[in-house]
């Protein structure tokens, strides 16, 4: 983040310090949040002040809730950071948000400068290897050319100068350039669904547990609720894996083309669109890996709750990304908002709908789409086919609500307002399932490219089972739309869920080998790719350092203090209230 | 547990331990679960050899697959535990699972037994305060009357007597004494909502985020999107705190009686009553304070993030409940397996359902509530006598499709395989809707019964919110199933759902203040009464003892290692497999 916003934001003079932060000799860090403001980052009220006697800014905390806070990597070792700041002029005039690079520790000895509160937040539910930050600063002066001066510059003698005439658009286009971290995280959603999936499965598959006869106890995987359970998981996996890969791809292409000086009007809609599918891309990522990586714990029942199955790890690793880089669903409402826009144009300007990256083309032919029905036409078994096309139903349905909802909102309302409440079973529903439609799609188009004969088959079962449990979850809305028009085609969705978890299940361990690490890197002592589960668990419990040692404690114990002792010392005096 | 199941299992001559215990003059465990085997207890493989020369069992761990585990208090201080284990006289003739009291350690210094190998099981995902603990035996000879033989016992000379002919109900009337722990859970997990809840609704009314204009923001608790996050949650600690305090007193009543020596074919049918409330109501009560210690964690941002927000602890310390005492999709399964052998009696012997708690009465009227339809009549907004018909019809639709399910799989195969390809979308649901009207059901009696008028009307929205909200999930089977017949009923629910989170927006601080325990007590930095978030935080990241440190590590940092110089130290040698 550190190097890279100092070469998007930043301008020559600040190629010095680049090249010094890819060769490790500062560490940088990324400082915008403050303990008060987050999402609503216009409202960040750090300040840097600049002084044309001294030709310096000077950067100033003005009360302990705009302390900056959940730097990463501030909180021990950074020596510089990116700190944005409100800029005021000479003349008292504020500039809106701009991006310092601010000496922050001294690099011999890693003590911090004077002027500066610095610290680390202490511990978080995860992710403990990464020491997020706070900084204050007391009137903190640094001079004139740390102004990271792509889009805003400040003169010598104190005039303001910028290329962007709307001081909003100047912070878009700087906050622009943090856009990759959505499609990182994407990316991270699909690597923590590879290590949390096979462990559960590999598991489930040694584990035997009940059976058709008292003598005989069958693997877990072999019971229909487990592979439920489970399977649907593979296959997602599969699913954001692939997704993520392409999507990565598409932004490289755009990045590439950004660092190359590119402008076109095509470039700024790719943008757009990378935009509007990173916002629930993200999302709905670290969701599935949230909601995965829990049922896999719950899957391998009480040893999934011992540390060394490594799923509890995992669990809190994967936790941030549902909040961070903007909170899912705050960010949802970026892909809604997108999808309105174009619906809108479309039906004013009566222009079609076209993107670049084709994710949203199909909106087009709304009104024809609408009026499709779901005709199983005989099938035992629906497939990917079938889910395409009400996923292509359900985006135009939920586009049209939207719509309607947003526009019986604005006759009596501000637009803000109007926005707020039409989020819940509207805008918000309308973007989770444009986003699995895509990626939906994408599955699909992968399947249909793969030269690779041998693994069609397995391929097409998980693209299957991946769309129709997604589906499945929306089987009101298409009911309450009128696509489904009988119970049976609920019936036969869920009996096709079924059918692919249970043709799935003997490969189910072959793909866990396919997507997981090594076992050096996987970590588990339930989830080896040997299967020895018993006996990797068996060694994790003796070889801990406390495991077969007397508590330090054992004299407190063997003296049995009176019961109450240390009641004093545990608990305030009770209050009034604590009579509740 | 350990003193419970002494005086439940234990005759006379446990007496005496059972005082010790009380007195805390020994500490005890209980211990069940090998490392193979958890749900499947008949399965269970240590061995309790009588041998009449000595008058002794010798206890004995055939190899560490039947290694006990997850034995609470056992890692570190036990001096005695209850160990199940097969029974086997003289003959060679195995007399099922039977349990023992047993000496681990020296009460004098806490060292071991020879003949044993005790450990701690090490790092768990939360719950670290309690030391779960593994042992195996090797031929370890604990005296005769150490059996706990209130249902079967071995005469000096080597013969086996009991009262049951029939093992397995043996077993059954030893285990039945544990459902007491099922009964607790329930009421756990609405603990942590009382704890998590307030934590997030507190955040949401304290912080503020973006607004109608650029100068003015406002709490998020004021976002409709926010309030959909939080207030169902509010409803459901509402809910399942009044749950789980009236099954606790049937449960309660129950257990006096079955103390006092009630054998009435009643008494047998509350119990069978309570084993199925209690086998749905502690997986609904646990993932209920799952999902929501997770949605609070999520809706308090990055601040919920860290470690003082407690939102992390409360979610790894109900983590458990999900699986222990029964994993919860394997305990549903009993629940089901009630209601259809209900259902199964009503059809073969024409005899009205009827039951002493009252849960299943309505099945008794299933065909004609069947014919039920959803009829809105010009409501503006639904509620909870709405939900209630709406459950009720649900509870009968799933109850006679799963038989239908059961009766279909029966005609193919074997009864163990048929069950276990009737539990997705049948088996499963139909104990789901079960347990969620009936919590329904009693907030709704609660309501009727408040003699407080003047808490009447916000309870009554609390219950209207959580009924619509639960039964918004099954909208897909209301429609699947024909009680839903227009895709208004479905927009009327939601409708509902919304306008009851609006309206209890503004007392949600107050209902937070009345579950609440005292701050001292809650101790979460972002969640206090007095609602000062942020001096709390800030406070909080200063005073933690590294907080302003410089990382032990600098010199290393300053010295700036080569790039790699490590790596051999962090990974193994890449095997074949780690190119892929």
């Amino acid at each position: 983040m550190f190097a890279g916003v100092l070469r998007s934001s930043g301008t020559y003079r600040h190629m010095e310090l680049f090249d010094a932060a890819e060769k490790f000799e500062v560490f940088g860090c990324f400082s915008l949040t403050e303990l008060s403001h987050g999402s609503n980052t216009r409202a960040i009220r750090t300040t840097a002040k600049y002084d044309p006697k001294t030709e310096m800014f000077y950067l100033h905390t003005p009360d302990y809730e705009a302390l900056k806070c959940w730097s990463g990597n501030m909180g021990k070792a950074a020596t510089h950071a990116i700190v944005f700041a409100q800029l005021y002029t000479p003349d008292g005039k504020c500039h809106g948000l701009h991006s310092f690079v601010v000496p922050i520790r001294d690099p011999t000895d890693l003590t911090p400068y004077p002027g500066l509160l610095i610290g680390d937040m202490g511990k978080k539910l995860g992710q403990n290897g990464l020491a997020n930050g706070f900084i204050a600063f007391n009137n903190y002066g640094i001079p004139r050319d740390y102004l990271l001066n792509r889009t805003g510059d400040v003169t010598p003698d104190g005039k303001y100068v910028s290329s962007f005439k709307d001081p909003n658009k100047r912070l878009g286009a700087s906050l622009g350039a943090l856009s990759g971290g959505r499609v990182g995280i994407t990316t991270m959603g699909s690597s923590f669904l590879r290590l949390s999936v096979p462990i559960a499965i590999r598991y489930s598959a040694f584990r035997k547990q009940f059976g058709p006869t008292p003598d005989e106890e069958i693997p877990v995987i072999e019971y229909q609720l487990q592979q439920w359970r489970l399977l649907p998981l593979l296959s997602a996996t599969f699913a954001l894996t692939i997704f993520s890969y392409t999507f990565f791809l598409d932004f490289i292409e755009f990045h590439v083309a950004m660092v190359l000086g590119e402008k076109s009007d095509h470039q700024a809609d790719v943008g757009r669109e990378i935009h509007a599918i990173s916002s629930s891309s993200k999302p709905i990522s670290s969701w599935t890996a949230r909601d995965a990586i829990q049922q896999c714990r719950e899957a391998c029942g009480g040893h999934g709750y011992l540390a060394v199955s490594r799923l509890g790890e995992l669990r809190d690793d994967n936790d941030p990304n549902c909040t961070y880089e903007g909170d899912n669903n705050v960010l949802l409402q970026q892909t809604s908002n997108y999808l309105l826009g174009l619906l809108t144009d479309k039906k004013l300007k009566g222009e079609p709908i076209s993107s670049p990256l084709g994710s949203v083309d199909l909106l087009n032919d709304y009104e024809r789409i609408l009026h499709g029905r779901f005709i199983p036409s005989g099938k035992a078994v629906l497939d990917f086919n079938d889910a395409i096309s009400a996923y292509q139903w359900l985006a135009c349905y939920l586009l049209v609500e939207s719509d309607k909802k947003l526009s019986k909102e604005m006759t009596s309302q501000d637009t803000f307002t109007a926005r707020n409440n039409s989020q819940v079973f509207y805008c918000r529903s309308l973007s989770i399932v444009y986003m699995e439609g895509l990626i939906i799609q994408r599955f699909a188009k992968f399947l249909e490219e793969s030269p690779d004969e041998s693994i069609h088959s397995v391929l097409s079962k998980l693209c299957s089972l991946y769309s129709l449990w997604c589906l499945e979850k929306h089987t009101n809305t298409l009911f309450e739309g009128g696509y489904f028009t009988s119970g049976d085609s609920s019936k036969l969705l869920k009996a096709s869920i079924l059918h692919f978890c249970s043709i799935l299940k003997d490969e189910a361990i072959g793909l866990c080998d396919v997507l997981a690490p090594p076992d050096h890197i996987l970590q588990s002592a339930i989830g080896s790719s040997d299967g020895q589960v018993y006996k990797h668990l068996y060694q994790a419990m003796l070889i801990h350092p406390e495991a077969l040692e007397r508590p330090s404690y054992w004299q407190e114990l063997v003296d049995r203090p009176e019961v109450g002792l240390y009641r004093d010392k545990i608990c305030s005096p009770p209050s009034p209230k604590s009579k509740l």
